[in-house]
């Protein structure tokens, strides 16, 4: 089956250089964040970028995805999503790359099991506070922001940000960090309710002299539902 | 600032065909249908495909799937929107092949226009009986069939299928074909009066004996709206 690729149209289509940038989300201190890695080679050397790299040969897209995510956090089994493909000519100086670009949610409570992350500058950035970014990484960003609260409207995405049990409280907070709007508590309580993608743990949590809050869970842990 | 490109990593990247593979959409005999190629060439040469092709060297994936479909539809102007991207491995016997996979909604009152079609078997097919298709192009229909059904629901995109004077009766049968399911005629009248994406024209359509119908047109053609 494998036939003669020197065609004039198969040529024209080689030589693209073929890199995944992960943009990894957590919320930190109530703001919605992304992790940056300080740049050490040209081009934009010195310059904060998102965490990527180019695709091995035989990777597959998802692949190569898991891999930078897993490098750059230490942390496996987190959720990946594929976002938009960027390939405008001239948004790398080295000539033709493009890049499949994805975005990952990191629960905030495992933020402490990446305390030992890998050599060279790494950070925690807040997404309405972001230095300048190598390459079209700014607007990589915008449009991962933009998908996650789009997400939020019609899925049950935030619960990805969630440790293994939290407070209604806490939920609606990751909603409020994200969308950055407050919301009605008793509307939000009803539909997440109704939703039937949450469950008591049986177990109470209380927070200095406030009133004991349930603790719920995931039914499905790693599922994202629809939400029609 | 261009650097030199031959480090380990890069040349890992390169040697990859970047291709672009165009799902296009329209309503015929009230059927959800898409426009396949039969393929003269191998590898699958006598199989259905999707129209696509290889980018060229400085062309933008926007500019390269948008030269495919006029190409191939001979319309310019239609609605068209990145879908996914594929990679995985295998998925071409010629080698690494990665595609950019857009879809296209083409009004249905254009399908006269494109009476012409340029040379080979193309052909406009229900989406519910496609034949055997090349590559991994029956799972890209898929997907973009998914994503156009999502997107009916949170936004105006089925517009862009109308032509430009249409009966709200019209509207709703374009909504059904794609859902697959009847709806409420006076939910759905409602919800897209209130919208205000669409105006009455002041003209009336009459079929046969029925009561005359209102024309409506887009008040902003071209352009999706969100709803919330």
């Amino acid at each position: 089956m494998r036939t003669d690729i020197s065609t004039a149209t198969w040529k024209e289509g080689l030589g693209t250089g073929l890199t995944t940038d992960v943009v990894i989300f957590t919320i930190r201190d109530e703001r919605l964040s992304v992790l940056l890695v300080e740049r050490s080679r040209e081009p934009f050397a010195g310059v904060w970028a998102l965490p990527g790299g180019f695709l091995a040969g035989g990777e597959a897209l998802d692949d190569g995805a898991s891999r930078v995510l897993e490098e750059k956090t230490g942390v496996s089994g987190l959720y990946l999503e594929q976002l938009y493909t960027f390939g405008e000519p001239g948004r790398d100086p080295r000539g033709r790359v493009v890049s499949v670009a994805y975005y990952a949610l990191v629960p905030y409570n495992r933020l402490d099991d990446m305390a030992a992350l890998p050599a060279g500058r790494v950070a925690w950035c807040p997404v309405d506070a972001l230095p300048e970014l190598a390459f079209d990484h700014a607007g990589i960003v915008g449009m991962a922001h933009q998908r996650l609260a789009a997400k939020l409207e019609y899925s049950t995405i935030a619960l990805q940000f969630m440790p293994e049990r939290f407070t209604l409280s806490e939920l609606q907070s990751v909603y409020e960090t994200i969308l950055g709007e407050p919301l009605d508590k008793r509307n939000f309580r009803k539909r997440f309710r109704t939703l039937n993608c949450i469950e008591e743990t049986g177990e109470m949590f209380r927070a200095g002299k406030h009133r004991p809050a349930k603790l719920f869970r995931m039914k499905q842990p790693g599922r994202v539902q629809i939400i029609k």
